[in-house]
């Protein structure tokens, strides 16, 4: 695994859902403890990145100048219909000298500053890319359907084999600018990067490094905010 | 797939864990709202249940007594160094009349009593078990190691596919007293029906449906619970 030049950290943070499942007000606007939830991944993003770019919903013009102009974010641009539209709306505004971009959905605002720079460091070692990864501690089966058409289980897969993944996710700038030029849609960059035959490293997640998609997950992480002080 | 017989259903109560994980009160007797979680699931599983049998860890007789005292159990035994021998200690003391027996852990407190029924309901109908599962929503990847130790991803699996799996479990009793009569120490029950060849159908799990392991879980829990009304 070859290093990638030296050169700039970018961060990308997705905050261009439009949180249907959650209710009226996307769930990246939630207040969490004293601050939005748009605005912790912000700032978490920022320990480890040089440069920040923030995805927006289209139409949210008043509130990116506002994260420009506070400074939370660098550059913010509109994101499109998919999770790759907004990945590579990111990445057509990112300079060519980038050497490592970190992607990263503002719905995680627990991610800590720790592992926004472990997963960069692994890069900075020469993976191509390296993602946050959690023991899977519940069971997972494979389920298919019988001729009655109920979900029967298939298989139970070898747990200790598997890992539950997270973002913050980074990338040396050149695997991530290859993997999205084919214009997939993909839900998971790191996918693309193995299927294109890149080494993926796997660090150790957090725990409360929880999502927040719908109703409950938000008193969840209001919760752990607390726990984590 | 042939129903079982009429006859009675039993519930068995796991709550034998040290806990270790969680500090120093084994976290079936943390208190979670106006009672313990051990109280909670047992008033849970009743509410599927003919007869309630509990499983508490070695030297725990005043719980037991009081347990059966109040009703909360009809039976409480002792169980044993790992899931499945507890599971067989309860077993035991099962009737040989009883058709369906659902295997929950204490752990899980916030598994409805609709829950319970609809496990139960479908081995009823001629599944030799029925368990709950959820769709998984995290990114799955299989992990190996390379030449340096290192993690990597090997595979990401196609999540649409998988569930991850709760409890409670309902099984034809003689379809769970053949899985355990081998003594393999397996903590997952179902699995073992699998591997005998048996049918396991799959009923929607819950997302409320929390495991208690950490000590970030019973907060958690608390929120739901009060979430739940």
């Amino acid at each position: 695994m070859v290093p990638p030049a030296d050169g700039p950290v970018w961060a990308v943070v997705l905050a261009a859902g439009a949180g249907r499942r959650y209710g009226p007000q996307p769930k990246q606007y939630e207040v969490l403890g004293d601050e939005r939830v748009i605005d912790r991944s912000l700032a978490m993003a920022r320990a480890a990145a040089d440069h920040v770019v923030v995805v927006l919903a289209p139409g949210e013009q008043a509130e990116a100048d506002a994260l420009v102009e506070s400074g939370a974010a660098d550059v913010a641009v509109e994101g499109g219909a998919e999770r790759s539209d907004s990945v590579r709306a990111a990445l057509a505004v990112i300079d060519a000298d980038a050497a490592v971009i970190v992607v990263h959905d503002a719905a995680r605002p627990l991610a800590s500053p720790e592992l926004h720079q472990a997963v960069v460091a692994a890069v900075h070692a020469g993976a191509d890319a390296a993602i946050p990864g959690l023991p899977v501690t519940d069971t997972i089966k494979r389920v298919g359907h019988d001729h009655h058409g109920e979900a029967v289980v298939v298989e139970t897969l070898d747990r200790s084999e598997l890992v539950t993944v997270q973002t913050p996710q980074a990338f040396r700038a050149d695997v991530l600018r290859r993997a999205h030029a084919g214009g997939d849609d993909a839900t998971d960059d790191a996918g693309l990067v193995e299927s294109a035959g890149g080494t993926v490293v796997v660090v150790p997640g957090e725990a409360t490094n929880v999502k927040i998609t719908g109703p409950h997950d938000l008193a969840v992480a209001t919760e752990l905010l607390r726990a984590l002080g």
